[in-house]
C-alpha cells in the first residue's frame, strides 16, 4: 500500500505541476501513469515539437518542459507508479480513498486529482489473428527498456516518427532489424526519414514497403512471422514483433467510478475548486469539462494551484492556509533543502 | 484617440500575456500602465528577485519573467500608452468603451480588460509642507528619463534598493548628489550598499545620515532645501529633490466606474469568463478576486486566455472560434510572419 497526501492519476505537465503546488503546502503526492514515462502528451505525442504559448516562453520544446517541470518538483519527492493505469476506486472508513491499478498495486490518499489528459494512452494494435496470445510474449507495443533487443530479431512496423526513431536506436542493438510499412512513403522528420534512408543503403536494415505482416507463429512464444509483400508472401524468424501504430487515449477504467462525465471529460466545479461530483476527487488539465473549458496546458497548471489549495483545506481543516510568494520565502524542500532570493541586507554606511 | 480589439489597464505579467491570447485569436491590444515601463510589480517591486513558482521555470529573475513575455507577445504588435494612467470611462452609442487617461488620451475598444495589479502605483510621499508645489517643478519621485538630471544638483532621499540603485547611476550623471536617510541603516543587496559607501569614501556623493528633508525652498521652483541632522539644519541649493520612498499600489479612479468591489479587488465571474458586473469589461490577475482566488501570478495567465476567447465571441458574435494549438498551427505574428515547428515530411524511402 503507497501512501501519500495527494494521489495523482497522470504524469502530465498539468498533474506535474500539482506536485509542485502541494509541495509548497507540504503535501506529499505520489503519481501513477499509464505510459512507462512521465509526460503525458507532451512526451508520448510531440516531445520534439515546440509549443509556443506556454507563458513565458516564447518558444520550448514539448520535451523540455517536461524536463523542467520535473526539476521544478525535485524539492517535494513526488513518488510515481509508472506503466500502470489506476483501474478500481474503493474508500475506507476513514473517508480515504483507495486505488489498484492494473497491476494490483494499492495506493491510499485522502486527496485524488485526476490529470488524465485525454485519457490514458493505449496502443494501436493491429488487427491480426491471435496478436492477444503473444502479447508480452514477443509482441510488445511500446519500448520501456531497449537492453531487451540487444542482439535479438526485431521487426518493427510503421510510418510514422516513433517507427523511423525507434528503427534508428534499435538498429545498434538488435542481431537484425526489419521495417515493415505498408506504404513506401513515411512520414516524419525529413532528417529520420535520410536516417533510416541511409541505414538501409548501408544493409544495417532490411526495409521492406509496401508491406504488413499478416500472421504470427510459435507455440508458446512468437517465434516467427509472415509478411505480405505486394502479394509475396515471406517468413521471418524473429524474437520480437513491435508494432508502432501510435497511442489512442481512452479515459479507460476511471469511468466506472461513478463520476459525472461529459463526452471523453469530466465534469468539475470550475466556479470553486475543480472538485468533481465526487468530494475529494478533483479534475485539473485536459480531462475535465466545464463551461468556457480551454484545453490549454496553462490552464492545467491554474486548474492544479486551485485544486491543491482546496485540498489542503480538506486534508487539514483546522489548519491555517495562507498563501505564501515564493519570491519573498523560497522554496523548502521536503528534504530541507531551500531554494530562496538573496536576501537585502541592513547595513551602515559609515 | 487610440483603437483597439481590447485595452488592456495594467502591463504586468497578466495584461502582458493576455496580448499573446488575444493575438492567436487575430485581436490587437493597446495597454495602458501608471508606470513608466512594462512589469508592473515584477518590475517595480522585485526586479531582481528569482520567483520560483512559474510553472517550468524552477526559478526565473522576475524582470527576466517580463522580458521574456514581450518576446513572446512581440507578433501581435501590442500598443503602449505608458506612464499614465486610466480616469475616465465612457460608453459610445455603439456599445463600445472610451477610457481617457490623466493625460487626456482617449482610448476606444469593444473589450477592457482590468489587469491592473494591486492598482496603480502612487509614490509614498514625504509630508513636507508645500510639496505639492514643486511636483515637477524640482520634485520628482520617479525618474523616466536619467539625462534630465545632466549637470544637476540633486538630493534623493530614501533607505532602499531604490535609492541606492539610482544614487549609483546619477552619480555618474549629477554635478552634485546628496543622499539623505533618517537612519544610518541602508535596506538593499549587499553590493549596492558597498557601492555607495566606496562612492561616499570617494568623495562623489554626500551622504548625510541621520537627516529628513524638512523644508523646501523656492519662487517658481525649488532652488534649496533644508535638511535636519541630527538637530542640525544644514540647506542645500538643489535643482531636484528625489524622494524615493516606495510605491504604494492603489485601485485609483477605476473605483468610480461602477465595478462591483470587494476590498480592493474587482468581483468576476470566475464560473464562466472573469467578467465584471459591466458587460465587456473584464478584470484579470491580482486586482480580481472570487471564491478560492490564489494571487498568484500563474493563475493570471489562465484568467488572461479565458477571458480573451470571452472577448472574442463577444467581438465577433458569429465567427467560429475553434482553438488552435500551437504546437499544431505555430504563431503568426500580425505582419505576416511565423513560428512553427518543423513540419513532418512525407518521404519516400528506396
Amino acid at each position: 500500500m503507497i501512501k501519500s497526501d495527494i494521489l495523482i492519476i497522470g504524469a502530465g505537465p498539468a498533474g506535474l505541476f500539482a506536485v509542485f503546488q502541494a509541495g509548497l503546502l507540504k503535501l506529499k503526492c505520489h503519481l501513477i501513469d499509464s505510459l512507462g514515462m512521465v509526460g503525458g502528451q507532451c512526451s508520448e505525442l510531440y516531445p520534439k515539437k515546440p509549443i509556443y504559448d506556454i507563458p513565458g516562453y516564447p518558444e520550448i520544446i514539448s520535451q523540455d518542459l517536461i524536463d523542467k517541470l520535473m526539476e521544478q518538483i525535485q524539492p517535494f519527492e513526488p513518488g510515481f507508479s509508472l506503466g500502470q493505469g489506476a483501474e478500481r476506486l474503493t474508500k475506507t472508513t476513514h473517508g480515504e480513498f483507495i486505488i489498484t491499478t492494473n497491476k494490483g498495486i494499492q495506493h491510499r490518499a485522502p486527496v485524488v486529482i485526476i490529470a488524465g489528459g485525454l485519457g490514458s494512452f493505449q496502443p494501436r494494435k493491429p488487427s491480426i489473428e491471435s496478436i492477444a496470445f503473444y502479447e508480452g510474449n514477443g509482441i510488445d507495443y511500446f519500448i520501456s527498456n531497449p537492453e531487451k533487443y540487444r542482439n535479438k530479431r526485431i521487426v518493427i512496423a510503421g510510418g510514422g516518427d516513433s517507427a523511423l526513431d525507434w528503427t534508428i536506436f534499435l538498429s545498434k542493438v538488435a542481431k537484425e532489424l526489419v521495417l515493415v510499412h505498408r506504404r513506401n512513403e513515411f512520414r516524419g522528420a525529413l532528417e529520420s526519414v535520410n536516417q533510416v534512408q541511409l541505414l538501409k543503403d548501408q544493409k544495417k536494415i532490411e526495409l521492406i514497403t509496401p508491406g504488413q505482416v499478416i500472421e504470427l507463429n510459435g507455440l508458446k512464444r512468437l517465434d516467427s512471422l509472415t509478411i505480405n509483400h505486394n502479394g509475396v508472401l515471406l517468413t521471418k524468424k524473429v524474437d520480437f514483433f513491435i508494432p508502432l501504430f501510435g497511442q489512442i487515449p481512452k479515459l479507460g477504467p476511471i469511468i466506472k467510478w461513478g463520476l459525472e462525465t461529459k463526452g471523453n471529460a469530466i465534469v468539475v466545479d470550475n466556479s470553486l475548486d475543480y472538485q468533481t461530483n465526487i468530494e475529494g476527487i478533483y479534475a485539473i488539465g485536459d480531462v475535465n469539462t466545464y463551461p468556457g473549458k480551454l484545453k490549454l496546458i496553462l490552464c492545467g497548471f491554474h486548474e492544479a494551484a486551485i485544486a491543491c489549495h482546496s485540498a489542503f483545506k480538506k486534508i487539514h481543516p483546522s489548519k491555517n492556509n495562507t498563501l505564501r510568494y515564493t519570491t519573498v520565502t523560497g522554496v523548502q524542500g521536503f528534504d530541507g533543502t531551500q531554494r530562496m532570493a538573496k536576501p537585502s541586507v541592513v547595513k551602515k554606511i559609515e
